[in-house]
């Protein structure tokens, strides 16, 4: 019997009626020979309550408590799902983190998964056939006993450890969407759903704001070679044959695409800010003197883009921030002037990092040029490249970002027929 | 260090304005020298919520299922009452029942505690100064780990069995009542409140309407002897002096109360039916005829008079039952009839039963003499007489209901002055 974890996130259990809409999606692959276990997020809305409950009890509140608070969300869903599959004949059983357990670091809030012991789901599974449902988000901590979660969309990280520690042959994330897209499609109306994309090309576009599933379920799918199979929650349950091939996206390791795309899709944010610092003193120590601050300062800093010195003294550095956070940037860089020693702060805050992602870059050359030509001819300024193995990223001015996307998403190849 | 245990209602813990008020209530007793653990229920609502997805997810649904998804509700409040704690700098932490552990028997939903292990409740009194706080209502099944519950009203039960695992001064109910009343003060205003009543006399008038706790708190509380006061959570916190004696009931044992009353409380319930069968078979197993059916439809009986048969062959058998339940006694005695033997069914549902309680009944005689003749003096019929040690009851009808209250309490005097 092949082993599958079916994940559901808040708006796919947000009432009554959608839990028993997934316990149909689950009773399909359960009748289709499959040993389920599902995990599952607290209604949509819940954890939003629990947490400013949270924070009107006490602003700045102890970390372990919130995590006490904030997993009851999905210990409900857990249950209800589990009485549903039931009262459909479906032997079943809910399962805390702690019950498990799911051991995690001690970072409340923001805990790692350290071990997940499945030993008992699969128990479940070979002596009565029960579908495990496990409360997503959720863990403990060995040494205090006390319960942790993962942060914001942890249930995905929930699924991805699950399933390898049970060794599913997949691990289904059902969502809102169908899968994981080329580009944006409210951009791009030729953006093509991907059938297949390589773990490490989803972590370029998953941080870079497709944000279809948590990253570091994404790292933990790799790392552990887990199949996560991106689908949509809204499809009618009994439409979709079990044996057959439901639209979706698989990540997976790269060694299972077979024909290899040498761009596989276009991301792009617009909430960047450009900060440029001309003629900084070219000696040790000054990057430090300007990056040390403004992480102090909890500002994220993206792009970076340092020339080699011409004079020898002195070099222009540019990279980008959050556009929220970019009046406080320059704040605190003007703060470190005497100490970095700058000539002046330029910057703007209406520019978009687009990002070409594809792992058949590696072995091709020339893809980079391709995109400075095109966009050339379309009068687009780069204001900054940065390039990474598998993808580079261009920032541009933000009046242009749909016609850059468009113009890349064509040039190599993605728009569907 | 003087150990106290301080329980607080769903009332009081509604919204995070009453969970801060209940958290100036624990300031208090902490400040005063005293080591506490704290019990909390779900916030008002929330229960009644949990219990109304359960029957949407599955009309009849795992009751194992069903305690994980209500057992919820009180996690909520305990890291919510435990951060707000530690945010007025009083360390707290938070106790889910499988974290102590309060070991329950498996009868979800109402299961029975059978162990609580208080070891990790005393260590945090004695190495960090810490208030526990811990969620009511819960336990968990030693042999299956899963969660169980009391319950309703079962936080008060957890309150109690709690103070006597870790042999607390003193148990109090902060409840939206200032103690427990001679009789209903809606019905007689003159009723007093009680400074002391013995835990026999509270269990009688638990179970006989005066809702102020669950009954098994108090059986617990006079099995192992734990002081239990009830007390109103809506004073103001700040205004009680923790030494001296707040307005409230103390239910204790009965050697603690100097001068016994002979009669220490009225009750009565409206909410009763009378059936009466006449001319019942005089023959071993017709009670069990007539009682093993209603037992089987879930119909509780209570009063029951049989008289000594007087032609020695057939009896007249009367009892009540709620009066929700009349319509459904009456057809299942009705079916019942041939093997019962009976010659008609006679019944009333506009009755209601008065009960008279005191321990001091004991020694007492001529007691309930005293009540026939005050009663017959206002043309207060008596339909049905029961009796025990310390309580009897009389079923009147319900139009003379305040009246024979009223005239009962001036004749035991327990009019205040």
């Amino acid at each position: 019997m092949a082993r599958l974890v079916m994940k559901f996130g808040g708006t796919s259990v947000a009432d009554i009626d959608r839990i028993r809409n997934v316990a149909h999606h689950v009773k399909r692959e359960v009748d289709a020979g499959h040993h389920v276990a599902v995990v599952v997020s607290a209604m949509s809305g819940k954890t939003n309550e629990l947490v400013a409950w949270c924070k009107a009890a006490a602003p700045r509140h102890d970390a372990r408590e919130y995590d006490a608070v904030v997993a009851s969300g999905e210990q409900v869903t857990a249950g209800l799902l589990a009485m549903t599959l039931e009262s459909m004949g479906i032997p079943a059983r809910s399962w805390l983190g702690w019950q498990l357990p799911i051991i995690t670091s001690d970072a409340h809030a923001s805990a790692r998964i350290l071990d997940v012991n499945a030993d008992e789901l699969v128990k479940g599974f070979k002596e009565r056939g029960e579908v495990a449902v496990i409360a997503g988000f959720q863990g403990i901590h060995k040494e205090t006993g006390r319960i942790t979660t993962l942060g914001r969309g942890g249930s995905d990280t929930s699924a991805v450890a699950i399933a390898a520690a049970m060794q599913a042959e997949r691990c289904d994330i059902y969502t809102d969407v169908d899968g994981v897209y080329t580009t944006d499609p409210r951009v791009v109306p030729k953006a093509r759903r991907m059938e297949k994309i390589a773990f490490e090309e989803m972590l370029e576009l998953a941080s870079l704001g497709a944000k279809v599933l948590q990253v570091r379920s994404v790292e933990l799918g790799m790392v552990h070679n887990v199949r996560i199979f991106v689908r949509s929650s809204f499809e009618a349950p009994d439409s979709i044959d079990p044996h057959g091939t439901p639209p979706g996206t698989l990540i997976c390791d790269e060694a299972e695409i077979m024909e290899q795309q040498v761009v596989t899709g276009i991301a792009f944010s617009k909430d960047e800010a450009q900060v440029s610092l001309r003629r900084v003193q070219d000696k040790p120590g000054v990057a430090a003197a300007i990056f040390g601050p403004l992480a102090d300062g909890n500002i994220n800093v993206d792009m970076i883009v340092q020339n080699v010195s011409a004079d020898g003294a002195t070099t222009d550095l540019t990279f980008t921030v959050p556009s929220a956070d970019y009046d406080r940037a320059r704040d605190i860089l003007t703060k470190v002037k005497g100490t970095v020693g700058y000539d002046r702060i330029d910057g703007a805050t209406d520019v978009t990092k687009v990002s070409v992602i594809g792992i058949g870059m590696r072995s091709h050359a020339g893809v980079a040029a391709q995109a400075f030509k095109a966009l050339a001819e379309r009068g687009i300024n780069i204001r900054a490249i940065t390039t990474s193995e598998i993808k580079f990223s261009l920032l541009i001015d933000s009046a242009f970002t749909e016609l850059a996307v468009r113009t890349l998403h064509s040039l190599y190849g993605l728009d569907k027929a």
